[in-house]
């Protein structure tokens, strides 16, 4: 997946020892993996699973939404706990350890809607995206569409999803302990759950669990508001609300009053929103309009809008060329930083332990609390007998199976990609662990290159796409797991508890996110370039797959040597922000966030840059409160919208229409 | 007028000693009066006036907008010594007594905007309230129309509004002193102005002026944002949007995102609000359907939404009941009052004074105040026999000129009227000084139908209404003034320049009345029952004049049973409102509000509702912020949107049409 998923350590590192001072008795694995957590996770899986739809089949930028999950589940139980012992019962007191299990619960949950490709690659075998390329299309075939069906899809999760997680469990101890790898988001959400354990913590995320709430019922109340006016109809309602007037709409600029998309814009770093308004502007309005100019001459000028011999070409292959430059500029830094590591922690093991003793003054206490961590981490091992063989009997069922649901993938594919996937995998986990920054997506594109050209034109596109799909998860999954061993090494959480947990959550998501995504399926019109639902990515997968075995053959005249120009640019702005000082680099633009609206529209990036204008505000207005509310805010907003989808889709699968259609038109002359 | 005119003392009484703590050396009388006042008044007497006018033409219900005034006033004076000082100039101090001036003179102005008729019985004489009321209706003669043109208004305005200035100054230290009138609204303004001359006030006003200043500009902005949308063609833009659905919409029932009505809830006490709610959803709500479904059966069923003998009659003669109604208990009620009063007062002169001595403690100091303050009051006296001679001398010019602008209405009638008028003028200003209630309309309306009785079907329209004119003016414009000596005598400001500060504020309204009218004229389609500027006033008080002389010959069926039965239920509401103890009275509706919405409609009653629902909860939550605020608040939506007018009204002149036509629409079916 191209999608930019971005995450925000919300604590300093100054609060990480104070957070854990009061270490209660930690109590065993068993009592860390509650009912109710269970329960509470269900409940937010599906919430988030809901949201993470929504964004990837409308835009595909999805945010960090591990603090909604930390907070809301914080909530949950504490509410639960509160509501009991104020009816008399007596309950067990909510620990951090089961805060933490709750919050894997979740995160692996959700994590399968994004690494299930229910907007990339699965949805790319459809037949629509089929249909939108065009059938006369050389590469698309008719034969290669597999449209969804909830079975299928729900046996492809399960076969895929459990492997990433026990690939790397027996090198937890090297990575966490040895290698002391940062991993910020896991930091992040183990700093956040501490907090909420001590007592002025728990005083601070009860106000952002109240502001999290205001939020999320404004955000609710306003989508369910906005509803009504969307009435069936030529582009009606708020989605449609050409707020800069008739002209800039005609481009997609315009602000379409999305609750979700702004709270995006308040979660994301101000440099990915300007990124992305950046990109907005290049395309939308510059460079689309100039390509039009030229239609006739360049490309026939009687084409449909999605056809992809027209404009519609420049705008999917020149987005998929800034994905993959950027993309491929990554794996190639991520990989070098990763052999240089190792390399020279080979060298000198004991560096790392020493900085950290050095910069607290107070080591000996940091060093017993350390030890005490380390013992606990340690304490409950996954024995690596059933690592091995749990991967061993997965890959033996995978290898079956995958032929099955997708012919054209031989199993001696699948067999090969298993051998070679726990290698991407510790790279991709090792990388995450350095930079944050997940290149699953980049994996998983790779296996669809390298499998579409092996098969050729004879079921290539199938065989790609799910090879990405194979790829993409097991990367995924093996970089959330280290994430989450890191979190539980910091809540003193038990890795066994961790661990179960982890599957627990995964077995919910391979029910949940086709559950969810059927949902979506049925009740919109999935696919759409014209409607809210146009799940951008699927176009984009299928077209990587048809570039896999046909190359480049049916582009519009002078777009192969502007996805080589933009190829390049990606590579030399990525260059760039590595090589200046920070001082400069910050101002430098991110290219995949630029890429995004290339292909949907510049409205989003109007959304994104509001909310980045507003914390932009707050920030120079009120320091503290930003810091303390802006992520309860957000995820406030980007919730309450996500909750309405439901209602919203149910409505639609009864065929309920909004009542009223709310139109702009320009103003008659009077 | 029957506008609902509402002020709010915003101090409480305990504050009053304190607030005058340290009262500096008096100044000069002529140092009272700058230049940099006028300016400022004028400024501000232009931009109330558009309030003004805006409300007028559109509602009909005003609220006070005294704070707003005092606040900008005091805003624009110190910004501009702060400014003059900052570049190293020696400004003088602005003092509370020129604040006093800048307020006097700025109410005195725009006073003239709400009694020079403009909404009501001037724009009753012109052509398309005749055709509104139809040609071939009784009484409604096409002899009888007078068209607004800006040199008769002027005129009229000039020769009618000073009366009411001269009429009763020799009467200032009988009410102010002697009978100790409370005059609520003058007192509050006194002590607003006060207020802001002490430190702590200061820094409140500035608090309060930073707010005010904050809703204004979002208040600017959104009345901007809406003009975009609200293309010319067949109902577009926010104020149509049908926020309760399209069936809720057809009954005038919604939401139409209007910042001023929003503003005037915020000001307007609960009741009033509730009232104007209750007789929305009683007339559109129940009434109105009710009747229509008689349709063909108590009226033609053909007839035009505007057809004075269809459901429009209804709407129409059902409200004037109403407010006529609620204007003669009042009318009654006050007078009792006002004789009883008197009647005491001769017996027991000294019983106010030794009240107030003895509510306080620190009697002596108190006293001591109070003399500084009398002795003010009483230094710079308006000799007797200017006020006498300029009474005489304006009679003498008005008695020529009304005729000759008037044509129907002779110099002896005119005569008349100014020989009765002071003594009305008394009873209007003892009254307002004892309830805070100018029934300046209730008089004019009084003087209306004996003057239209009076002359007759022949010209009797032209004169009644005319004659509706010259006694709102007189009578409102003493109560203003007395009004305004309690203020001065609060702020010990000199008497002669509250008296030239109210003839310049005047003399400023006479010119800036018709001039901001004229651009409201000139630009909107004011008068059309489908438009925005209904001037809902215009139609009942030219159908007063007309049932003065004819009778209730044309109603429709059941018409004047109803008005019958809506007249007694104001009179009994109003008896039950004074009758059962204040628990109980303060949820008993006013009738008067109760009857704007009947003929207007709906939506403007959600607005204020809305208002009064946010200060509710506003109140609830942080009383003491919602008292300091809620003011500022309010006038900041009111100003913003009324600054708003004056580009709207320009580009509307040029014929700039908005861009963009926002419409609502049932959806379509799929």
């Amino acid at each position: 997946m191209a999608s930019v998923e971005i995450s925000e350590p919300l604590l300093h590192d100054a609060d990480k020892i104070k957070a854990v001072e009061s270490v209660d008795q930690v109590p065993e694995w068993k009592d860390q993996i509650t009912v109710r957590g269970l329960v509470v996770s269900a409940v937010l899986g599906s919430l988030f699973c809901i949201i993470t739809h929504k964004l990837n089949l409308t835009v595909g930028i999805i945010p960090s939404l591990n603090v909604a999950a930390g907070l809301l589940g914080f909530f949950f139980v504490k509410s639960w706990t509160g509501f009991l012992s104020k009816l008399g019962f007596s309950v067990k007191p909510f620990t951090r350890q089961e805060n933490t299990v709750i919050q894997t619960c979740v995160v692996a949950c959700y994590g399968l809607a994004f690494s299930g490709g229910f907007g990339s690659y699965l949805i790319a075998m459809d037949e629509r995206t089929y249909k939108l390329i065009g059938e006369d299309y050389p590469g698309n075939r008719a034969q290669d569409v597999i449209n969804p069906s909830l079975w299928w899809m729900t046996g492809f999760l399960v076969v895929v999803s459990f492997l990433g997680l026990f690939s790397l469990v027996p090198l937890r101890k090297v990575m966490v302990l040895d290698y002391k790898l940062t991993y910020p988001s896991g930091t992040a959400t183990a700093m956040l759950i501490n907090s909420f354990h001590t007592k002025s913590g728990a005083e601070l995320a009860g106000k952002q669990v109240h502001c999290l709430g205001k939020y999320l019922s404004m955000s609710l109340i306003w989508s369910c508001f906005k509803w009504f006016f969307s009435g069936i109809g030529d582009s009606c309602g708020f989605d449609n609300f050409p707020s800069f007037g008739l002209t800039l709409f005609k481009n997609t600029f315009y602000f379409d009053f999305s609750p979700t998309y702004v709270g995006c814009g308040l979660i994301c770093p101000h440099i990915v929103n300007c990124s992305v308004l950046l990109g907005a502007i290049i395309s939308w309005g510059f460079l689309w309009p100039l390509i039009s100019q030229h239609a006739g001459h360049w490309y026939p000028a009687d084409l449909g809008s999605d056809d992809f011999k027209g404009l519609y070409g420049y705008k999917v292959f020149i987005a998929i060329a800034l994905i993959l430059g950027d993309g491929l500029y990554n794996l190639i830094k991520i990989i070098a930083i990763t052999l240089k590591e190792i390399s020279s922690k080979s060298s000198k093991q004991s560096n790392l332990p020493l900085v950290i003793e050095k910069l607290d003054g107070e080591s000996s206490e940091v060093t017993l609390e350390q030890k005490k961590r380390d013992e606990v981490f340690l304490k409950d091992r996954i024995p690596n007998w059933v690592a091995g063989s749990g991967y061993v009997a997965l890959v033996a069922i995978s290898t079956v199976t995958m032929p099955i649901i997708f012919p054209p993938l031989k199993w001696y594919l699948v067999l090969c990609s298993y051998i070679l996937a726990p290698a991407l995998a510790f790279c991709n986990s090792y990388g995450t662990g350095l930079t944050d920054w997940s290149l699953a997506s980049t994996y998983g594109k790779i296996g669809l290159f390298i499998i579409a050209s092996l098969v050729g034109s004879d079921g290539g596109v199938i065989a790609g796409l799910a090879a990405c799909g194979v790829m993409m998860s097991i990367v995924s999954t093996a970089a959330d797991l280290m994430q989450d061993f890191k979190t539980g090494y910091l809540t003193m959480s038990s890795a066994k508890s961790m661990f179960i947990s982890q599957v627990v959550g995964t077995a919910m998501g391979c029910v949940i996110a086709p559950l969810t995504f059927w949902l979506f399926w049925t009740a919109f019109d999935i696919g759409s370039p014209d409607g809210p639902y146009k799940a951008p990515y699927a176009v984009i997968f299928r077209e990587m797959a048809i570039l896999g075995i046909e190359g480049f053959s049916e582009l519009p005249k002078h777009c192969l040597a502007m996805c080589c120009g933009f190829f390049v640019a990606a590579l030399v702005i990525n260059l760039l922000r590595d090589a200046t000082p920070k001082k400069i680099s910050q101002y430098i633009p991110i290219p995949m966030a630029m890429a995004v609206p290339f292909y949907i529209g510049a409205y989003f990036a109007i959304d994104m840059f509001v909310g980045t204008v507003i914390l932009y505000i707050w920030e120079r207005v009120n320091r503290k409160d930003s810091e303390d509310f802006a992520g309860a805010v957000a995820s406030g907003l980007i919730c309450g919208d996500g909750i309405w989808t439901i209602p919203s889709a149910i409505l639609s699968i009864f065929k309920v229409n909004p009542p009223i259609c709310m139109y702009f038109g320009p103003s008659l002359s009077s």
